[in-house]
């Protein structure tokens, strides 16, 4: 037996945007220096501002980190918030839980000269992404109202790279 | 030492599509009423029906909730799993656990007339995504035997929007 | 009170990619046998070839599981992460837990005849993606020093379908 597909409840509203017309691919770097965490910077202003500047009208945009212990994540900006989803992160993957990738006696691969303890950082990005995709609609995110783009810090301070990719069509 | 990135059980099965053409964006909304939370609405059909009308043959579909305690996934719709997966949310932020963000003597950021105690629905969010990606082959979603799309309530029960945004090639 | 959204320390740092042309997509399936749960998978040197051969200078690879017990996921490829990274996995969602999807007795919806005992995986799938999406430059994946992209078997050994869809612009 399949489950039942239609639900009357679900309404489309029709088409919304629809063009043909000269493809557009943008890509631009964000740099950003995080200071704790978990830390959530807020990179909203700085991604709506390459998509205004990119002669996109329609298309997507896709924000993504370039490393595994940061990630990226639309979530809410309310200061408490930040404190709660940290909060939960850290009961996900605990900074001081046992990591194999922590045991610098037995691991050989992929060891630096100053390497850090960071196996929780890479644990608790297993439950984020690495990237988020946004719809463009006439040259803007159609972001909702309470949505908020955010480079999550996971392992500690430093200097972090975000890539702004724009795939979509001209004005 | 790098670890060995070729591993012989991996098999590439040739180009099953190539296109090179017109551009083609289109976004459609749906619109649905949720009842409860966490709750599972399937919109597979919809998505599919936008897709086949769209008139894109090779590309892919965003599905991208607008809300920031709302999510989309892709998963089996059988019942009562469903249901597994309710508790398992529940159970990595639960609904009566302590969250910042419900505290209202506290918090000045985001506060509505209405505001109600949501802190547990955007960390549940947090362990989900606003979107999901889709290959289209064919002017069909790629979709293997089992996967359906879902709008996930993981608030109270409310009217959601989802966007379908489609970036491709002509038929 | 709207939180502040600029943030002196995210710096723009310039158009690193730009290109307006004709559209290109192109999707290639890659087939791989698993033989355990969870398993890591890495299937970045076959999804690297594919970008390379695909001829799209800029745009995006989408790599897409067509499974509900088998994600995608960028993260470090080092042996003993991925066993941390099983070990978080199994914690979230336990192979030994209640599942009502497993309880044959109730469950009349998308039964096999070798049905066998997945709850788990699909809920471990839960925190996981379906897919991830990586920015094509300069003909190459965009990706960070660390990131890997894997294939995360969730369920038991078996032949699995991955499929690598490019949207982009020629060279």
């Amino acid at each position: 037996m399949e489950p039942a597909l239609t639900d009357t409840r679900i309404q489309r509203n029709g088409v919304i945007a629809a063009a043909g017309s000269e493809a557009i691919v943008i890509c631009e770097t964000l740099t950003t220096t995080t200071t704790d965490a978990p830390e959530f910077i807020d990179i909203t202003h700085e991604v709506a501002a390459i998509v205004a500047a990119s002669g996109a009208r329609y298309g997507q945009v896709t924000v993504f980190s370039t490393h595994t212990t940061a990630a990226i994540k639309v979530n809410e900006h309310e200061p408490l918030l930040l404190e709660d989803m940290a909060r939960v992160l850290c009961e996900a993957a605990p900074i001081d839980g046992h990591y194999e990738h922590n045991d610098f006696t037995k691991r050989t691969v992929n060891m630096e000269e100053d390497e850090c303890e960071n196996g929780h950082a890479h644990c608790q990005h297993l439950f984020l992404g690495t990237s988020e995709t946004i719809p463009i609609l006439d040259g803007q995110m159609a972001f909702g109202r309470w949505q908020r783009i955010f480079l999550v810090e996971l392992d500690h301070g430093r200097e972090r790279k975000v890539l702004v990719n724009i795939v979509g069509v001209k004005e």
